[in-house]
């Protein structure tokens, strides 16, 4: 979840915001309408309530209440829920009320249910397996909504140690953010076995915390890439205050154009970004990249099986984003006979590392409010809140892959060494 | 690596013991097909004698010397290496001279060098990548095969602990192998996070050693599924000397007639003799028989890419094993939406395994030689020291795979826990 960040703009949005099929009125047809979507998305614990405050369900279990504020929210919802259900809320028209997070995991949970149940569930499954059309955006395009929204704005809510816009790693629970970025860190470069001296390259690198943590911490040199110009700017300004820039170079061109040999290779949160018609190239690139005894490590979003990323997700925050199943990393790794070592599942620190984030977010709405206005509000507020619930419930791992060459035989012996200190 | 030997029978290799085209000369055209072999392997770094003692090839590395003893036993081999070269070695009519592991592991990584550089080596690649014939072999007559060897046999060179006739795990590089075999045990349980009370069911148990040993130390009941019915005798026996009978059941059927649900799946060294046909059905049963929070563990042999089994170990010792690759190892997890949440490579404990049991076995051969003849022995050590080869090039994995339920949030935090005590 790095660098390709796309706000809910004012103009795209727009057309939500102007309610049709206007009337305070409830007819049966409305009723049936509802209790068809209700059915569509396997009947989750939740109230339904319409715009005439009618309380259509009123399970036992609730775990909040689903406001349909005018006819037309409801009509555009059923028609594809996954796209226009983010819309409507960040247009206010859908609001809910009480947990936003654990509505949104009943909602995952039910059609969890369905998609294992049903003959519809099989079909929904079916059409979220269907091969990805090959539709990729402009990057160029994508980068610059991402910085309509500026430095400032993520300061706000990532961590103060090294803006990791990734998932943290928490070695006890109630660990706090930057404990657990700093802890993520250190977990990286244990399983790259950093040795002093060493070499290493970075594949998309955000604000460049992780190289500057490497640098400062591991005695290594790093080389990052990211074709962010702004981000860039950013870590090479961090890497000059703090002494790190002989050891640091940030470049602004994309990780296809890496060049030289390096003891490790490493990427955090770019995979579920680059598109799955990318990875033989990317496992081109580390081979080309990789020391004979060089390691590796790929951290990503992931799934349990292949399935398109939420329609909302994708068009408002992280177009072109896809985060893909084991199966489809390999094709990183198999082409070119590369080694995997481990895989680590991390899902629920994702969800954590969320909840921290969605806190910090929300002690901040004053200063956020003063640069945007509610319908982004809303907009990320469902994003981080809706993310911490597919976290929770499955719908998404995080996955990290340790790899190596074939022939490298100074791998260590046991993970031991990631866990206990020497 | 479980209950589906097959020795190298008499009959079978009575074609290898007749040397063709006999006499002592050499010829221009011997020379020729000599060097082409080699050219056809990579000119890994080995002496090469032929019949008349003449060294043709005497590179200054060399790690031992490959001695052709007729001159059929070149044409033979040049004619389908993967095969013909065990088969002869097993008659006799081929020797390695010097150090067998390390001149098998020159082969391995000359092999691997052509295969990423040359139109052959991309030949031979692309022909070991063929989709799989269906000719699976009943598996009545490989068992039988198995049984001519005998408990007795196996219980000369494993471990005296369990009969564990899978890869162990080495905390440190010098444990014992009954140590080794103690901690793998320890590791599959940590893994599986076994309770006191917690029900087990194993596929594939061999002599049954990691059924009891779970019962005895975590307290939990296990039915173990096995086809072979001599092993199952000698399970069953173990198991009441040990007062364990209560705890543990052997079930004499295939892992596919599982019925029950279950705290926990096990499976070690099983998958890679099922068949990639099966893995499907193999995610079924676990989907089938998995308790909603239940945890799961597939432990097999890999490969970084898929690559069918040498010919000779797939005809001679293992009828139809199949080491899979990762991404052919989740077609168990993916159609289920199983999720994977620990990968491990332990590929350089199985050649250290294999290395212990070369060691027994070759202490052991005045009892071996009693009961079988020198062609066996020939293949078995053929066998073992190849095998030893693999692991330490590379050429071959192996994985344990830990995974649960989508929606089960009772995994654990961090894997710290099987690495320090509470």
């Amino acid at each position: 979840m790095k660098s390709q960040g796309e706000s809910c703009s004012q103009q795209e949005v727009s057309s939500y915001s102007r309610p049709v099929f206007s009337g305070k009125n409830v007819s049966a047809m409305d009723r049936w309408v509802a209790f068809k979507l209700m059915q569509l998305i396997g009947n989750p614990p939740l109230r339904l309530k319409l715009w005439n405050n009618e309380e259509l369900m009123s399970p036992k279990d609730a775990h909040g209440t689903l406001h349909f504020h005018d006819r037309g929210s409801l009509y555009r919802v059923i028609t594809n829920p996954d796209l226009h259900f983010g819309d409507l809320y960040s247009a206010g028209r859908i609001t809910v009320e009480g947990n936003l997070i654990a509505s949104m995991e009943a909602v995952y949970r039910s059609m969890m249910k369905i998609s294992k149940s049903s003959w519809l569930g099989h079909a929904i499954n079916a059409w979220q397996k269907r091969p990805r059309a090959n539709s990729l955006r402009g990057s160029l395009d994508n980068i610059h909504h991402h910085y309509d929204l500026g430095n400032e704005f993520y300061e706000l809510w990532l961590d103060g140690e090294a803006m990791q816009y990734t998932c943290a790693y928490y070695p006890h629970e109630d660990a706090t953010l930057e404990e657990a970025q700093i802890a993520k860190m250190h977990h990286v470069c244990r399983k790259l076995e950093l040795q002093p001296g060493d070499t290493v390259v970075e594949a998309g690198c955000g604000w460049g915390g992780l190289a500057r943590f490497m640098a400062a911490n591991y005695g290594v040199t790093v080389r990052s890439y990211n074709i962010s110009k702004e981000q860039i700017a950013y870590a090479r300004e961090k890497a000059k205050q703090q002494g790190l820039d002989s050891k640091v170079e940030y470049v602004e061109d994309d990780y296809r154009n890496i060049t030289g040999e390096y003891d490790a290779f490493v990427s955090v949160g770019m995979l579920e970004h680059v598109g799955q018609q990318q990875f033989k190239a990317l496992g081109g690139v580390v081979d080309r990249c990789l020391k004979i005894n060089g390691r590796g490590l790929v951290h990503s979003i992931g799934r349990n099986s292949p399935r398109l990323m939420n329609a909302w997700i994708e068009k408002r925050i992280f177009p072109g984003a896809y985060p893909p199943s084991i199966k489809e990393m390999m094709d990183i790794f198999e082409p070119y006979d590369l080694s995997v070592l481990d895989v680590e599942n991390l899902r629920l620190h994702y969800a954590k590392t969320l909840e921290h984030w969605l806190v910090r977010f929300d002690a901040n709405e004053d200063k956020i409010t003063q640069k945007f206005d509610e319908n982004f509000i809303r907009a990320w507020r469902l994003y981080l809140a809706g993310s911490i619930a597919a976290f929770q419930t499955g719908e998404l791992q995080l996955f990290q892959v340790v790899f190596s060459r074939q022939e490298n035989n100074q791998i260590p012996w046991t993970r031991t060494h990631l866990y206990i200190e020497d």
